[in-house]
């Protein structure tokens, strides 16, 4: 059973109910971070020697899956976000020397970070306070960010994802083949799927729902991309006091979209990585996992330590 | 012992003695490939289930050695190559909803396969032989390459590795800081550096060369990029004969440069990529994994899937 | 009356007779420029003081057209190019000093020589003969190409065209709003345009037709881009016997696509710049012009001096 | 004579006296535009068909000067902007067809319209006043500035400068080859300048300095881009009573830095375009017209329209 957390559940109760400005605990400008005031890795810290052992623990077969998606032209995209690779030259370098090498480079551009499979930094996400942007443990954007890269909560901070790894196949709980584009993934949803399943939710864990909406991708990418399946903000609520490290999923923002209310909208993402330090992991592969049945696996991911980046590219890995 | 490798044995003798035309083994076009005519992923091969297991059982204190370097506009680049980050918009979107949700993106430019902490993939380095540009498995740069990235060698074929890693830190062994910025690593210095740790390397390993050299990096830029010590071309032979996966160091090219002969540049590339399909891993920070003498781990790094480039960024880890 | 152009007849009787690699006059290896071996800027020769004011003496009402589109993120594109512009921060700079200064930069990555309106420079368009790929004056690619740009032919050798234009209404003559997607203009349909308007073409001028194409320019992007008209091959081969500098149109290629042979793409690209260095300039905004009946007029534009760069975008002018 | 200016002079005059906030004339909240609230076009309003006509009588040779510097990878830059250019494939298209048409693009990034000959549009610069962020005409960068590009103020609505151009030639005039790079230009330079070269400055002209900083690049790029000579505020100030459209110069920011008060830099640049709609050109070539005693001409620049861009790159020209 995960371990009851009492300092949040009275926070997230007070939440609800209250307006926006006096949402956060105990008068205080935002959520305080559970690991100080200075702290910008948020639930990584939960990631000790011992949750890497429970992880390698699992590792009993020796297969790797990866579960990063590939990176081309051809992705759905959010917004006015790009992607572009070029091979300067072809060769780029030589032949050259008596031993006639040559090399060829790539040039990418684009929203590297926030394009395909990606990852959300503490730096991606925010809430309007009173005039204020405000991050992560009431940093300010005001205070940290510049047009060439953040100077707190940067994913460089980050460090690397070894962890337990929980997959929710709540298609296959549903019995579809793929939820509708806008299902709202309920606790109850979760509960039956664990328990269909066998396994539990730990403190430490990334859970990685598996929706079925990924079979869209590259096949209809504006219905891929326009909304997705995933839990409502309530089963969000749920999976912090769970205690988790990132949530993750095989469509483009995990949570659902629209979701619980089409007024607040992606108000998961404040409530993971703005409120509570939690990552979340877009676009995933999950296929591969669902049909293997492999549930619990050791979850494996370094973002890349671009400076001042809000999130990262990545091709995370389930090893069991 | 790693185990000994007749099939390529001979053709490594047989190379060095002969003009290039002829160095192929038995009069073929170029080096045929152990693994079939149509095969793109080399070495990764020798990562099998027994390979990864060897490599989880290294891990006994969950501790995690984030070996990436962070990737910023002051790191020393190659040649013509650049890197830029910038946030549109800062945030890039919102404040919006009755949640007043903003977020930040970043915007990339660059090799990015080929600056900072850098994965070699397949694609990377050719030869040109009889006007043709052959690379792994004789693949022809005109049948395969395109402006938009290679239709074959495309680092997302190549999977991930999470296997034995094997650090050298001869700089330790040799008795100094750092090794001269020309010095040659024979493979004298890499038995006596094996012995003085105690390890030995196996078929499948990551094998990473600590020089100290990395204690230039952002100090001073110029002289780190300009050349570096690493394995020769001799010592890079006698590593594929030991058939590891992946070399690496804190160096920008892993082996020496300019090396045994400098009217050959950068040949370690040729024998490794090109010809026995190793990979390769450079700019690494091995700093922290010398100073707890940590010699063998698991060396865990899943290369972008960046469709048709040559190679890719990471943030490789070792964990033991 | 154009003056007539005896060296080059005969050189376009032959090419259209013979197979390729014997089309070349008097068996050199390529159509060899007037202006010498060495040169690199073809028909900019023409514009001679005399010429920039025989335009100057067009400037009779003192008022300017411009002819540059609107460069944004829905232009329509060719292939796989792309067009992105950001403002990093916003503002990117400030506020700062005693006096709040703050600013706001742009950052672009595309094929901004290739991508909206676009100039097409002698570095663009080339040919393979005998495996070579030959461009203007024979200059071979493998002797100027580099990754990071030209070392011949780059458009910084340009310099800027001030010169007599001439607008040829065909969709006027033929009494239509916009020619069909794959008219192909022919010779009597310059001239009965001509003829109709009461204007010649002199040596020297830009020749710009309009075609009324760009009623599709954003509003049916797809059409816009996979066939235009515009002339065919044979009035190509009569335009440059008139010794202009640069055919322009308001369509993706200026000539016609698929044009009179869809077996010979874009030759027409060959003819102009390959062998006779003469300019093309696409995806104009002509309807300023045409409403006005401006049919004669200065025609000013200076490529920006990209150094090695096979084009450049602009926002030409004509001032009557 | 430059026509008096009775409306602004009074507003000049108060500006000096008075602190930031009670600058404004007649207390509105920012300088308002002389061609009323919705401007966004600024002095580009002087450039009447009267003008070009005056512009082109100054055409009497036929001779062009190109005034915009080549692009490359080794131009000083400002800050952290970049620039790079790259061919991709090389050849990018091609061979194909019967006609074995080839051809080649080229891929740049970079704050294209910030660096090198760089052309500063109205969304450029604004002023801090009272939290709020004011640029030309009062718009407020909260309301007009997106991530993406400027909605207000972008250079896609400046238009075409076809008006006369005043060279002052002020290190001729002082008898040295270069200024000092902190020389401040004063408004008896002007006038000395002017004198000697026997020409006035008239309402609508683009006024050029030629200083001789630019022997600085390319040749020590540190010491070109870290201050410049060029007109105080001072000088500026008496340039607007002219009722100029733009200010250019061979430096990289056209008004002296650090000017007059190095605690407001870059004031020159609030009074010409944030708070006078007048326009400025950095980076210029003069040499030229120097050479040849050219003092006044022609001067015709289409800034490229880029959506929501804050300036341009181009290649201006002078013609005689």
């Amino acid at each position: 059973m995960p371990r009851l957390v009492p300092a949040l559940a009275p926070t997230l109760a007070l939440a609800i109910a209250l307006p926006l400005a006096a949402q956060t605990p105990t008068g205080s400008r935002w959520w305080p971070s559970e690991w100080g005031a200075e702290d910008e890795r948020g639930a990584m810290h939960r990631i000790t020697p011992a949750k890497v052992l429970e992880a390698a623990r699992l590792i009993t077969e020796g297969e790797i899956y990866q579960l990063g998606r590939t990176y081309d032209a051809e992705m759905p995209l959010f917004g006015n976000r790009h992607y572009s690779l070029t091979i300067p030259g072809l060769p780029t370098g030589g032949p050259t020397g008596e031993n006639r090498i040559l090399w060829n480079d790539e040039l990418v551009s684009g929203q590297i970070g926030q394009v395909g499979t990606q990852f959300d930094g503490l730096g991606h996400i925010g809430t309007e306070v009173d005039g204020e942007y405000l991050f992560y443990n009431g940093f300010r954007l005001s205070e940290f960010g510049t047009p060439y890269g953040l100077e707190r909560l940067g994913v460089e901070n980050v460090g690397a994802f070894f962890t337990r790894g929980v997959l929710l196949d709540v298609a296959a709980y549903k019995g579809v083949d793929r939820l509708a584009p806008d299902y709202v993934i309920t606790v109850a949803d979760i509960e039956g799927t664990l328990a269909r399943q066998g396994v539990e939710i730990h403190e430490g864990d990334v859970v990685l729902f598996r929706t079925g909406h990924s079979a869209l991708w590259g096949e209809d990418n504006a219905t891929y991309q326009a909304t997705n399946p995933g839990p409502g903000v309530t089963a969000v609520k749920w999976l912090i006091e769970r205690r988790i490290v990132m949530t993750g999923a095989d469509t483009p923002s995990v949570e659902a979209v629209p979701g619980e209310d089409p007024n607040r909208p992606f108000e998961g993402h404040q409530w993971l990585m703005n409120r509570n330090g939690i990552y979340n992991l877009e676009n995933l592969d999950l296929e591969a996992l669902a049909a293997d049945g492999v549930y619990e696996f050791a979850f494996i991911f370094a973002p890349l330590k671009l400076r001042g980046a809000t999130g990262s590219p990545g091709n995370p890995i389930a090893v069991r």
